[in-house]
Protein backbone atom coordinates (compact mmCIF):
# COMPACT_ATOMS: atom_id res chain seq x y z
CA UNK A 1 0.00 0.00 0.00
CA UNK A 2 1.17 3.69 -0.88
CA UNK A 3 1.10 5.22 2.01
CA UNK A 4 2.56 2.99 4.11
CA UNK A 5 6.38 4.44 3.42
CA UNK A 6 5.13 7.36 5.33
CA UNK A 7 4.49 7.13 8.97
CA UNK A 8 2.54 3.78 9.80
CA UNK A 9 0.56 5.35 12.69
CA UNK A 10 -2.71 6.55 12.44
CA UNK A 11 -3.42 10.15 12.60
CA UNK A 12 -5.56 11.82 15.30
CA UNK A 13 -8.19 14.07 13.62
CA UNK A 14 -9.96 16.96 15.77
CA UNK A 15 -12.66 18.23 14.06
CA UNK A 16 -14.15 21.51 15.46
CA UNK A 17 -16.80 24.36 14.03
CA UNK A 18 -19.77 26.40 14.54
CA UNK A 19 -22.98 24.69 15.16
CA UNK A 20 -24.77 24.09 12.32
CA UNK A 21 -21.71 24.00 10.19
CA UNK A 22 -22.37 20.25 8.92
CA UNK A 23 -19.61 18.86 11.29
CA UNK A 24 -21.17 15.73 11.77
CA UNK A 25 -22.66 14.96 8.11
CA UNK A 26 -18.75 15.78 7.10
CA UNK A 27 -17.43 13.24 9.65
CA UNK A 28 -20.58 10.04 8.56
CA UNK A 29 -19.44 10.41 5.15
CA UNK A 30 -15.58 10.44 5.03
CA UNK A 31 -15.43 7.61 7.61
CA UNK A 32 -17.94 5.66 5.63
CA UNK A 33 -16.70 6.64 2.19
CA UNK A 34 -12.48 5.38 3.24
CA UNK A 35 -11.42 2.22 5.00
CA UNK A 36 -8.87 3.69 6.67
CA UNK A 37 -11.01 5.89 9.98
CA UNK A 38 -12.25 5.04 12.81
CA UNK A 39 -14.79 7.51 14.65
CA UNK A 40 -14.04 7.73 18.55
CA UNK A 41 -16.84 7.32 20.69
CA UNK A 42 -17.09 9.70 23.73
CA UNK A 43 -17.79 8.41 27.68
CA UNK A 44 -20.44 10.37 29.23
CA UNK A 45 -22.54 10.10 32.34
CA UNK A 46 -25.79 11.78 30.97
CA UNK A 47 -28.38 8.85 30.82
CA UNK A 48 -28.99 7.52 28.02
CA UNK A 49 -31.73 8.69 25.25
CA UNK A 50 -34.28 6.21 23.96
CA UNK A 51 -32.46 4.80 20.72
CA UNK A 52 -28.98 5.47 21.93
CA UNK A 53 -26.86 2.30 22.12
CA UNK A 54 -23.75 2.18 24.61
CA UNK A 55 -20.51 1.98 22.26
CA UNK A 56 -22.55 3.54 19.41
CA UNK A 57 -23.46 7.40 20.33
CA UNK A 58 -21.71 7.05 24.00
CA UNK A 59 -20.04 4.60 26.28
CA UNK A 60 -22.43 5.48 29.33
CA UNK A 61 -20.65 5.75 32.78
CA UNK A 62 -21.57 6.37 35.73
CA UNK A 63 -20.10 9.11 38.11
CA UNK A 64 -17.63 6.97 39.85
CA UNK A 65 -16.23 5.34 37.19
CA UNK A 66 -16.10 8.45 35.28
CA UNK A 67 -13.88 9.95 38.11
CA UNK A 68 -11.88 6.97 38.37
CA UNK A 69 -11.83 7.32 34.92
CA UNK A 70 -10.05 10.92 35.49
CA UNK A 71 -7.66 9.73 38.13
CA UNK A 72 -6.25 6.85 36.38
CA UNK A 73 -5.33 9.58 33.27
CA UNK A 74 -8.06 7.25 31.07
CA UNK A 75 -9.43 10.11 29.19
CA UNK A 76 -7.99 12.39 26.46
CA UNK A 77 -10.13 15.24 27.35
CA UNK A 78 -12.76 15.70 29.34
CA UNK A 79 -15.24 18.47 30.68
CA UNK A 80 -18.55 18.96 32.40
CA UNK A 81 -21.22 20.08 30.61
CA UNK A 82 -25.40 20.75 31.90
CA UNK A 83 -23.89 18.82 35.22
CA UNK A 84 -23.08 15.53 33.30
CA UNK A 85 -19.54 14.78 32.37
CA UNK A 86 -18.32 14.44 28.57
CA UNK A 87 -14.56 12.95 27.93
CA UNK A 88 -12.60 11.24 25.25
CA UNK A 89 -11.30 7.56 26.57
CA UNK A 90 -7.45 7.44 25.96
CA UNK A 91 -7.35 3.50 25.50
CA UNK A 92 -9.59 3.15 21.94
CA UNK A 93 -7.90 6.26 20.59
CA UNK A 94 -4.38 5.27 20.86
CA UNK A 95 -4.72 1.63 20.52
CA UNK A 96 -7.23 2.31 17.05
CA UNK A 97 -3.57 4.80 16.19
CA UNK A 98 -1.74 2.02 16.74
CA UNK A 99 -3.51 0.00 14.58
CA UNK A 100 -2.66 2.73 11.56
CA UNK A 101 -6.23 4.11 11.62
CA UNK A 102 -6.98 7.67 11.44
CA UNK A 103 -9.43 8.86 14.30
CA UNK A 104 -11.50 11.48 13.93
CA UNK A 105 -12.92 13.03 17.16
CA UNK A 106 -15.51 15.99 16.87
CA UNK A 107 -14.26 18.41 19.90
CA UNK A 108 -15.25 22.41 20.64
CA UNK A 109 -12.49 24.58 20.77
CA UNK A 110 -11.03 24.39 24.54
CA UNK A 111 -11.21 20.67 24.29
CA UNK A 112 -9.14 20.78 20.60
CA UNK A 113 -6.55 22.71 21.92
CA UNK A 114 -5.74 20.90 25.20
CA UNK A 115 -6.08 17.82 22.94
CA UNK A 116 -3.05 19.57 20.46
CA UNK A 117 -1.12 20.09 24.08
CA UNK A 118 -0.61 16.70 24.49
CA UNK A 119 -0.99 15.16 21.06
CA UNK A 120 1.17 17.59 19.58
CA UNK A 121 0.80 15.51 16.31
CA UNK A 122 -2.71 16.00 16.56
CA UNK A 123 -4.70 17.31 13.16
CA UNK A 124 -6.54 20.21 14.01
CA UNK A 125 -9.61 20.59 11.22
CA UNK A 126 -12.09 23.96 11.70
CA UNK A 127 -15.60 23.36 9.55
CA UNK A 128 -16.43 27.00 8.98
CA UNK A 129 -20.27 27.35 6.68
CA UNK A 130 -19.56 29.12 3.25
CA UNK A 131 -20.76 32.71 4.77
CA UNK A 132 -22.61 33.95 7.88
CA UNK A 133 -25.87 33.75 6.10
CA UNK A 134 -25.67 30.34 5.27
CA UNK A 135 -25.15 29.37 8.90
CA UNK A 136 -27.85 31.70 9.93
CA UNK A 137 -30.11 29.93 7.26
CA UNK A 138 -29.09 26.13 7.94
CA UNK A 139 -30.05 26.85 11.95
CA UNK A 140 -33.16 28.16 10.92
CA UNK A 141 -33.80 25.61 8.53
CA UNK A 142 -33.55 22.90 11.56
CA UNK A 143 -36.73 24.07 12.86
CA UNK A 144 -36.44 22.90 16.19
CA UNK A 145 -34.71 26.26 17.49
CA UNK A 146 -36.36 28.68 19.50
CA UNK A 147 -35.04 32.43 17.83
CA UNK A 148 -33.47 32.67 21.26
CA UNK A 149 -31.03 29.55 21.11
CA UNK A 150 -30.18 29.99 17.19
CA UNK A 151 -28.87 33.63 18.51
CA UNK A 152 -27.01 31.91 21.18
CA UNK A 153 -25.27 29.67 18.97
CA UNK A 154 -24.08 32.50 16.78
CA UNK A 155 -22.52 34.40 20.14
CA UNK A 156 -21.02 31.05 20.94
CA UNK A 157 -19.55 30.78 17.61
CA UNK A 158 -18.47 34.66 17.29
CA UNK A 159 -16.35 33.04 20.37
CA UNK A 160 -14.89 30.49 18.73
CA UNK A 161 -13.85 31.94 15.91
CA UNK A 162 -11.45 33.82 17.80
CA UNK A 163 -9.58 30.53 18.10
CA UNK A 164 -9.68 29.11 14.55
CA UNK A 165 -6.33 30.82 13.62
CA UNK A 166 -4.81 27.59 15.77
CA UNK A 167 -6.07 25.30 13.86
CA UNK A 168 -4.40 23.29 11.00
CA UNK A 169 -7.15 23.48 8.13
CA UNK A 170 -10.47 25.21 7.63
CA UNK A 171 -13.09 23.25 5.80
CA UNK A 172 -15.61 25.51 4.05
CA UNK A 173 -18.56 23.49 4.05
CA UNK A 174 -20.48 24.18 0.64
CA UNK A 175 -20.33 21.01 -1.14
CA UNK A 176 -20.50 17.64 0.68
CA UNK A 177 -18.48 15.57 -1.62
CA UNK A 178 -15.75 17.99 -2.51
CA UNK A 179 -15.47 18.57 1.45
CA UNK A 180 -15.06 15.22 2.60
CA UNK A 181 -12.51 14.60 -0.40
CA UNK A 182 -10.77 17.71 1.05
CA UNK A 183 -10.64 16.22 4.62
CA UNK A 184 -9.43 12.92 3.24
CA UNK A 185 -6.14 14.70 1.72
CA UNK A 186 -5.44 16.65 4.37
CA UNK A 187 -5.29 13.66 6.72
CA UNK A 188 -3.58 11.48 4.11
CA UNK A 189 -0.76 14.25 3.08
CA UNK A 190 -0.84 14.81 7.49
CA UNK A 191 1.49 11.39 7.47
CA UNK A 192 4.30 13.27 5.14
CA UNK A 193 5.04 15.62 7.66
CA UNK A 194 8.45 15.21 8.89
CA UNK A 195 7.63 15.03 13.14
CA UNK A 196 5.59 11.81 11.49
CA UNK A 197 8.39 10.36 9.99
CA UNK A 198 11.42 10.80 12.91
CA UNK A 199 12.29 7.10 12.32
CA UNK A 200 12.80 7.28 8.64
CA UNK A 201 14.55 10.53 8.82
CA UNK A 202 16.99 9.34 11.74
CA UNK A 203 17.76 6.00 9.61
CA UNK A 204 18.46 8.10 6.79
CA UNK A 205 20.60 10.43 8.68
CA UNK A 206 22.47 7.58 10.09
CA UNK A 207 23.42 5.99 6.84
CA UNK A 208 24.43 8.98 5.12
CA UNK A 209 26.54 9.60 8.26
CA UNK A 210 28.15 6.01 7.38
CA UNK A 211 28.48 6.11 4.17
CA UNK A 212 29.85 9.95 3.80
CA UNK A 213 32.89 8.27 6.23
CA UNK A 214 33.55 5.13 4.56
CA UNK A 215 32.26 3.42 7.28
CA UNK B 1 -13.02 26.92 -9.64
CA UNK B 2 -13.60 25.30 -6.73
CA UNK B 3 -10.63 26.22 -5.22
CA UNK B 4 -11.35 29.47 -4.98
CA UNK B 5 -13.27 29.71 -2.47
CA UNK B 6 -10.25 29.63 -0.37
CA UNK B 7 -7.11 31.66 -0.73
CA UNK B 8 -6.87 33.53 -4.11
CA UNK B 9 -3.24 34.08 -3.98
CA UNK B 10 -0.66 31.49 -5.17
CA UNK B 11 1.53 29.31 -3.18
CA UNK B 12 5.17 30.09 -2.69
CA UNK B 13 6.55 26.40 -3.08
CA UNK B 14 9.94 26.03 -1.78
CA UNK B 15 11.99 22.08 -3.06
CA UNK B 16 14.53 21.45 -1.74
CA UNK B 17 16.35 17.69 -1.24
CA UNK B 18 19.50 16.04 -1.58
CA UNK B 19 21.58 16.06 -4.77
CA UNK B 20 19.83 12.88 -6.83
CA UNK B 21 17.15 12.48 -4.41
CA UNK B 22 15.40 13.28 -8.00
CA UNK B 23 13.95 17.31 -7.14
CA UNK B 24 14.24 18.30 -10.90
CA UNK B 25 12.54 15.66 -12.24
CA UNK B 26 9.17 16.06 -10.20
CA UNK B 27 9.14 19.80 -10.43
CA UNK B 28 9.13 19.51 -14.06
CA UNK B 29 6.33 16.78 -13.83
CA UNK B 30 4.49 19.06 -11.65
CA UNK B 31 4.67 21.88 -13.89
CA UNK B 32 3.89 20.05 -17.34
CA UNK B 33 0.84 18.08 -15.77
CA UNK B 34 -1.05 20.89 -13.80
CA UNK B 35 -2.12 24.29 -15.16
CA UNK B 36 -1.62 26.19 -11.96
CA UNK B 37 2.30 25.89 -11.59
CA UNK B 38 4.98 28.46 -12.75
CA UNK B 39 8.54 27.74 -12.29
CA UNK B 40 10.67 30.64 -10.74
CA UNK B 41 13.95 31.23 -12.91
CA UNK B 42 16.95 32.16 -11.39
CA UNK B 43 19.07 34.82 -12.01
CA UNK B 44 22.95 34.48 -12.37
CA UNK B 45 26.21 36.45 -13.22
CA UNK B 46 27.98 33.24 -14.27
CA UNK B 47 28.39 32.85 -18.10
CA UNK B 48 25.46 31.37 -20.56
CA UNK B 49 25.89 27.43 -21.53
CA UNK B 50 25.49 26.55 -25.24
CA UNK B 51 22.18 25.69 -25.60
CA UNK B 52 21.45 27.78 -22.57
CA UNK B 53 18.55 30.89 -23.21
CA UNK B 54 17.68 33.95 -21.33
CA UNK B 55 14.82 33.78 -19.07
CA UNK B 56 14.75 30.18 -19.59
CA UNK B 57 17.14 28.22 -17.77
CA UNK B 58 18.26 31.98 -16.17
CA UNK B 59 18.40 35.33 -16.41
CA UNK B 60 21.85 36.37 -17.34
CA UNK B 61 22.97 39.60 -15.76
CA UNK B 62 26.55 41.33 -15.25
CA UNK B 63 27.82 41.60 -11.73
CA UNK B 64 26.70 45.25 -11.93
CA UNK B 65 23.24 44.64 -12.50
CA UNK B 66 22.92 42.32 -10.14
CA UNK B 67 24.70 44.03 -7.20
CA UNK B 68 22.15 46.76 -8.15
CA UNK B 69 19.19 43.81 -7.45
CA UNK B 70 21.07 43.13 -4.21
CA UNK B 71 20.49 46.97 -3.32
CA UNK B 72 17.31 47.50 -4.38
CA UNK B 73 15.62 44.47 -2.27
CA UNK B 74 15.18 42.87 -5.21
CA UNK B 75 15.64 39.58 -4.91
CA UNK B 76 13.64 36.97 -2.41
CA UNK B 77 17.42 35.31 -1.85
CA UNK B 78 20.81 35.08 -3.04
CA UNK B 79 24.25 33.51 -2.62
CA UNK B 80 27.42 33.54 -4.41
CA UNK B 81 28.65 30.32 -5.65
CA UNK B 82 32.32 29.50 -7.16
CA UNK B 83 32.73 33.49 -7.72
CA UNK B 84 29.35 33.96 -9.29
CA UNK B 85 25.98 35.10 -7.93
CA UNK B 86 22.57 33.33 -8.41
CA UNK B 87 20.02 34.94 -6.91
CA UNK B 88 15.67 34.49 -7.18
CA UNK B 89 14.23 37.59 -8.76
CA UNK B 90 11.01 39.32 -6.46
CA UNK B 91 9.33 40.78 -8.84
CA UNK B 92 8.38 37.48 -11.00
CA UNK B 93 7.57 35.39 -8.10
CA UNK B 94 5.37 38.22 -6.48
CA UNK B 95 3.41 39.02 -10.06
CA UNK B 96 3.03 35.14 -9.86
CA UNK B 97 1.36 34.83 -6.99
CA UNK B 98 -0.90 37.90 -7.09
CA UNK B 99 -2.12 36.05 -10.43
CA UNK B 100 -3.24 33.25 -8.08
CA UNK B 101 -0.47 30.88 -9.55
CA UNK B 102 1.49 28.67 -7.59
CA UNK B 103 5.21 29.42 -7.59
CA UNK B 104 8.10 26.70 -7.43
CA UNK B 105 11.24 27.62 -6.31
CA UNK B 106 14.31 24.74 -5.82
CA UNK B 107 16.28 25.74 -3.25
CA UNK B 108 18.92 24.15 -1.31
CA UNK B 109 18.44 24.21 2.65
CA UNK B 110 20.07 27.72 3.69
CA UNK B 111 18.10 29.93 1.14
CA UNK B 112 15.09 27.64 1.86
CA UNK B 113 14.88 28.63 5.76
CA UNK B 114 15.87 32.43 4.96
CA UNK B 115 12.75 32.36 2.54
CA UNK B 116 10.65 31.18 5.28
CA UNK B 117 11.72 34.17 7.47
CA UNK B 118 10.10 36.24 4.82
CA UNK B 119 7.33 34.41 3.25
CA UNK B 120 5.72 33.04 6.46
CA UNK B 121 3.28 31.05 4.62
CA UNK B 122 5.62 29.21 1.85
CA UNK B 123 5.34 26.03 1.80
CA UNK B 124 8.55 24.23 2.27
CA UNK B 125 8.70 20.57 0.79
CA UNK B 126 11.78 17.98 1.36
CA UNK B 127 12.42 15.62 -1.38
CA UNK B 128 14.08 12.38 -0.25
CA UNK B 129 15.08 9.35 -2.12
CA UNK B 130 13.37 5.73 -0.31
CA UNK B 131 16.45 4.65 0.94
CA UNK B 132 20.60 6.01 1.06
CA UNK B 133 21.60 3.11 -0.83
CA UNK B 134 19.13 4.08 -3.42
CA UNK B 135 20.64 7.53 -3.34
CA UNK B 136 23.74 6.05 -3.98
CA UNK B 137 22.90 4.06 -6.98
CA UNK B 138 21.17 6.73 -8.63
CA UNK B 139 24.16 9.27 -7.91
CA UNK B 140 26.86 6.26 -9.10
CA UNK B 141 24.14 5.52 -12.20
CA UNK B 142 24.56 9.07 -13.27
CA UNK B 143 28.23 7.63 -14.35
CA UNK B 144 29.34 11.02 -14.86
CA UNK B 145 30.96 11.83 -11.53
CA UNK B 146 33.86 10.45 -9.49
CA UNK B 147 34.00 9.08 -6.33
CA UNK B 148 35.02 12.05 -4.72
CA UNK B 149 32.39 13.84 -5.82
CA UNK B 150 29.57 11.51 -4.76
CA UNK B 151 31.49 11.23 -1.51
CA UNK B 152 31.31 14.87 -1.38
CA UNK B 153 27.77 15.08 -2.20
CA UNK B 154 26.57 12.46 0.34
CA UNK B 155 28.55 14.51 3.13
CA UNK B 156 26.41 17.12 1.96
CA UNK B 157 23.21 15.47 2.09
CA UNK B 158 24.33 14.63 5.62
CA UNK B 159 24.74 18.21 6.81
CA UNK B 160 21.41 19.20 5.10
CA UNK B 161 19.43 16.56 6.57
CA UNK B 162 19.95 18.17 9.76
CA UNK B 163 17.15 20.55 8.57
CA UNK B 164 14.40 18.16 7.26
CA UNK B 165 12.11 18.62 10.28
CA UNK B 166 11.99 22.95 9.25
CA UNK B 167 10.36 21.64 6.14
CA UNK B 168 6.29 21.47 6.04
CA UNK B 169 6.75 18.35 4.39
CA UNK B 170 9.13 15.22 3.17
CA UNK B 171 8.23 13.56 -0.19
CA UNK B 172 10.00 10.21 -0.67
CA UNK B 173 11.02 9.89 -3.87
CA UNK B 174 10.11 6.33 -5.21
CA UNK B 175 7.30 6.22 -7.71
CA UNK B 176 7.57 9.46 -9.88
CA UNK B 177 3.63 9.71 -10.94
CA UNK B 178 2.29 8.91 -7.22
CA UNK B 179 5.03 11.62 -5.23
CA UNK B 180 3.38 14.27 -8.11
CA UNK B 181 0.45 13.69 -7.57
CA UNK B 182 1.28 14.00 -3.23
CA UNK B 183 3.25 17.15 -3.92
CA UNK B 184 0.14 18.73 -5.90
CA UNK B 185 -2.45 17.40 -3.34
CA UNK B 186 0.15 19.44 -0.38
CA UNK B 187 0.10 22.43 -2.55
CA UNK B 188 -3.66 22.53 -3.25
CA UNK B 189 -4.83 21.75 0.46
CA UNK B 190 -1.93 24.60 1.35
CA UNK B 191 -5.02 27.06 0.36
CA UNK B 192 -7.10 26.16 3.55
CA UNK B 193 -4.63 27.17 5.94
CA UNK B 194 -6.35 29.46 8.27
CA UNK B 195 -3.28 31.99 7.59
CA UNK B 196 -3.86 32.13 4.20
CA UNK B 197 -7.28 32.85 4.33
CA UNK B 198 -7.65 35.77 6.86
CA UNK B 199 -10.09 38.23 5.13
CA UNK B 200 -12.53 35.42 5.21
CA UNK B 201 -11.87 34.58 8.63
CA UNK B 202 -12.24 38.14 9.70
CA UNK B 203 -15.38 38.87 7.17
CA UNK B 204 -16.68 36.01 9.41
CA UNK B 205 -15.90 37.00 12.53
CA UNK B 206 -17.48 40.69 12.18
CA UNK B 207 -20.73 39.38 10.65
CA UNK B 208 -21.02 36.91 13.54
CA UNK B 209 -20.22 39.84 15.81
CA UNK B 210 -22.91 42.03 13.78
CA UNK B 211 -26.24 39.11 13.60
CA UNK B 212 -25.18 37.91 17.70
CA UNK B 213 -26.07 41.42 18.65
CA UNK B 214 -29.11 41.67 16.67
CA UNK B 215 -26.75 44.73 14.63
Amino acid sequence: MKTMKYSKKGILVVVSGFSGAGKGTLMNRLVSTYENYALSVSMTTRQPRPGEQNGREYFFSDVEAFEEKIQKDGLIEYASYCGNYYGTPKDYVISQLELGKDVILEIEIQGALKIKDTFKDALLLFVMPPSVDELYKRLIGRGTETEEVILKRLERAYEESEGIEKYDYIVINDDLDDCVQEMHQMIKIARNVPVRNIEFIENVRTELKGISKGE
